[in-house]
């Protein structure tokens, strides 16, 4: 089969004809209809700091997908040939203390596809049986293999109760603009989202925000002062941090109001500085790490979330053939896209 | 000023004329602009068991309104003349264990407007300054005055989160209509609406339900299988009983999944009998008791939904001028109406 | 090996000679070292309407023990053989909504231990390796073996959180009697158990409760004036209702507080009466269903209690050799024990 | 009468005598029987640069406070002449989001006690009745007197259900004493303190911690190595930041385990820097701001907690007539001491 190999201990991809993988005990092999990019991905890409200690080469990367199951290996008895599935990319080990009490997406020692195994920039992947999520055929492939990143934005957005509540999205990156979505759909009173891209910002747009407001022509002291006029001087009841950068980071910090709460996703690259009294501890907030899903219960959220009207198209922006991967990367870095999905 | 009047142990209302009431310390005059009829009312109304009970003639009843402050009493310093405001009908105690830990919608102590002090079916009303809740112009007094019943139906439906989750609403009287209104605006994957009256039925699709089904037509065993087709075999995550009927009781702990929850609103009139073990042991259920509001959070998440979107004017079916009172509650001996509205 | 099988369809067991299991895929193979008697083994063993339409003989049952692992079925990996353990009873099928979204004890295929598999009043018994819970050579298998019905009391109690607020323990069985070690140990400030035993309210002093209130000299009016009184007028904050009995529910409905909570765990014979607004609805408590237990977070909590100081041996009355398991369960018709260990 | 006077902007207090206060509206006069110190005032009394920007001299100091109603001010109704009272320091606005919605403990708009208003290091001090607390008379003045900083302990320890769970509190001030006292008789399973005073680690010896480490005689990464041995590896459950020392924070963060929480109350100094996406985004971790009581849920579980057990006699080590204070103040500097208590 076709599949994007990391050869070697360098930047770049190779596609390469590999031997198809075979299912083991309790595994399906599922031809891929549909894979997207992750900022992961583009990391192992340009092959910076972080990939070099993290992938061993040869590795099919890759954990965005979707597809069809057309063998089961031996013993899987939950899904059957010609189901159409998506995946949990965190193979956890089920028997820690976090997978044995409902919190396996901080599993102790979970492996990761694409990274620790074989992944999904290929014609087909092999996974184990307990990490396939049957996927409703209403959701075309393109949208289907973005329901693993779809899910981190429903677990950052949705770990309290949006209904009727202001939030501020810091970061319009794919994470971001679907929280947008997330959050109108879950009956966020007023959205406002920040970013220093003026084309993410009208992604941000279509994906209902009220307010996108653009961070690099505004100062943070100036960006606080807007958010505090359209909350009358409240403050915000749920920051979502979703881009990392040290700058939207305090802006959340400081546009929560008080008993409030933060969820933190994006990831910053150093050290954060913070003056914890006054954004944290006499501001009396809660402060959520979020990483991955819940298993399963973010993947059930999303389901329903689709059947109540979500609609992440304008988050897909661009669409490839696997073997015009390197456009995606390309694109990736430029920041002008949204969601970018190859199809084998 | 023209009010309507309880005058004396007997069926009926009187409207006459009745001295305007003064503000006392920390109290405001409000002039009436709107004012709905609960089913509360209709019980005093005609004058059955439990109002003979529980009202002592004379006595202006109604409870839901809003209105324009025009005047303060000695000491008011948290809202000013000319301000529009609705209110909290629960005028609690603020020394009780549940004051002084958040939960005073099931104050000890509360009095209730219209019921034991005098109300709002008048042109005007005194209220304490701490249960008044400051409005949105935009929001037209017609919407404003039925915040308080919405409350009703916020805090049923959002004890837990809705997003993504699957709804039984059992009752489509104005409460189960708001709630219909408020799980659609907060992101429910599916809601399913019984009631046994066709016309409140279709009030039940405006509103957005997904399937309306009709209890009059179709047995509890049937009702049950429908149910259990539309969500897969699964059951429903969270229900909202609305109606207090014991049929629909039933069928809201049948249909409600293992580890789901069920809000009981609506008020049986005599005693249920349940078979325990399977309607909720068993299944791992969280059953709420829902009464009133909670004050304020549920108040200002009625702001947040309707800036969300929550549209609650297919409920709002009638308004009569307050003289053609016996008109409203005619209306609702016949159900086929939803909110009906009055205007001093 | 030995075994007590219930052979047919009648009243009683049998202690015969069985061929010893053999360890499957993923099972392994327990040598027991003491197994105690549930009130549903007591049901098997009069063989009433339940037990008959439940059991399909020849079985043998049992289903709390703990014991040491001397051989392990193909492909186990979490445990090895030498470790000491106990087990989850509850098999549960790890595929349905309730299995993937850490609501297992919910489960909507599972089976148990004893009644759809062979049981643990046996010299060994094979498990899954998932089911297994090892555990502390510290507790001792009089005591490790009870675990099973101990995390029915600690699920129950600590639904949330008890650390200074007042219980009612309604029924002092076993498991009621394991909820006042747990309310105890957990920081409960008072704690008053009833029950119509005096010899059961003896083991209730034991196990630390501050008001052991008996239910057969007094009224049920009056118990409600004795715990008004206790609780200076303010009610319970949570009533933990383990005996299933009406009488004993009504009471739990009526002593807790408006905004407090009610943990159903025991088990009526027949359909419960209730008077929904005032002992529900207008109290605005939360009802918590209560079977089996969190897996495996309740688990994690039992041995952590252990360390906190929970003692559990008033509550295990009585030890028996295998072969005197019929003096086991006459003791348990009388009533006069606590929990009743069998020794293979 | 005899107070504590900051009467001009140096270090130091002065013991003077001052004018009686006189209760107003809904306020009462209360004879102080203890008053305890606060590091708060610790820092007013060397006249710090934080004190130097907040206090307006001349100010009579002090909010920890035990004392008997002598006089009632106009309309007060819900305490009496003779009332046994602590009180809440927090003198909140009761109008803003945070206090309408059961979070007064992050009001907006709140003055304190003996910072913006004359405080308890007198005979007397005039309180709002609202801010009162009715004490037990079995709890005596020296200890009830303590009660409004162990609030901040119990917030901080109870802010998440303890029960079976370990426990890390950094910092043994008398802030982790109480949170230590709490977690013992809340029930958790182990709990560790670090503190850099041989001093302060054997009084949480006395408060019940099983380990106390010394943080000055072991570097970070061998406390590390220390707390991961004690949980097997696990990492901790709850970790109680008391300090504000950033080294003692990054511990916390670093020694909880994945799906585990942090509190945080003590006050850094100057900013601290983090590593998210190690030390809380993978961990998925939750933290709390805590700050202040919960109004007044922490004092009624303050007093279930007492009645649980709670002993807190050996946090309070010392006790000086109120002429004495500066030896108080000069202990506090040195270290070698709990809570000192003043009695007028």
């Amino acid at each position: 089969m076709r599949a994007l190999v990391k050869t070697n201990s360098a930047p770049g991809l190779t596609l390469q004809d590999v031997p198809e993988p075979r299912p083991g005990e309790s595994e399906v092999l599922i031809r891929i209809k549909a894979t997207s990019l992750c900022g992961t991905d583009a990391h192992i890409y340009r092959w910076d700091e972080w990939a070099q200690q993290r992938i061993r080469p040869p590795r099919i990367i890759g954990h965005e997908l979707c597809g069809e199951i057309i063998e089961l290996g031996q013993g899987v008895t939950s899904v059957s040939v010609g189901d159409y599935v998506a995946a949990e990319s965190h193979l956890t080990c089920g028997v820690c203390f976090q997978c044995r009490t409902g919190q396996a997406h901080v599993c102790k020692n979970y492996r990761i596809l694409g990274i620790d195994v074989d992944g999904s920039y290929a014609e087909y992947v092999v996974l184990p049986e307990r990490v396939l999520w049957i996927t409703s055929r209403e959701i075309p492939p393109e949208l289907a293999c973005a329901q693993e990143p779809l899910g981190n934005a429903v677990y950052a957005a949705l770990v309290e109760n949006l209904a009727g509540r202001s939030v501020l999205i810091s970061g319009c990156g794919p994470s971001g603009l679907f929280a947008a979505g997330v959050a109108r759909t879950s009956g966020a009173s007023i959205i406002i989202a920040t970013d220093v891209s003026g084309y993410r910002l009208g992604l941000a747009k279509q994906m209902g925000v009220d307010h996108a407001l653009d961070a690099k022509a505004e100062c943070p002291e100036s960006l606080a002062t807007i958010i505090r006029d359209i909350t009358h001087g409240e403050g915000i009841d749920a920051a979502l941090e979703m881009s990392g950068d040290p700058t939207a980071l305090h802006l959340a910090f400081r546009a929560v109001k008080n008993g409030g709460r933060v969820s933190l996703f994006g990831i910053p690259k150093g050290q954060v500085s913070f003056d914890l009294p006054n954004e944290i501890i006499f501001k009396g907030i809660r402060v959520y790490g979020v990483t991955g899903r819940r298993l399963f219960d973010t993947w059930y959220r999303i389901a329903g979330l689709f059947k109540a009207g979500l609609d992440i198209r304008p988050v897909m922006t661009h669409q490839f053939p696997l073997a015009d991967f390197a456009k995606g990367f390309d694109l990736i870095e430029t920041g002008q896209c949204g969601k970018v999905v190859l199809t084998p």
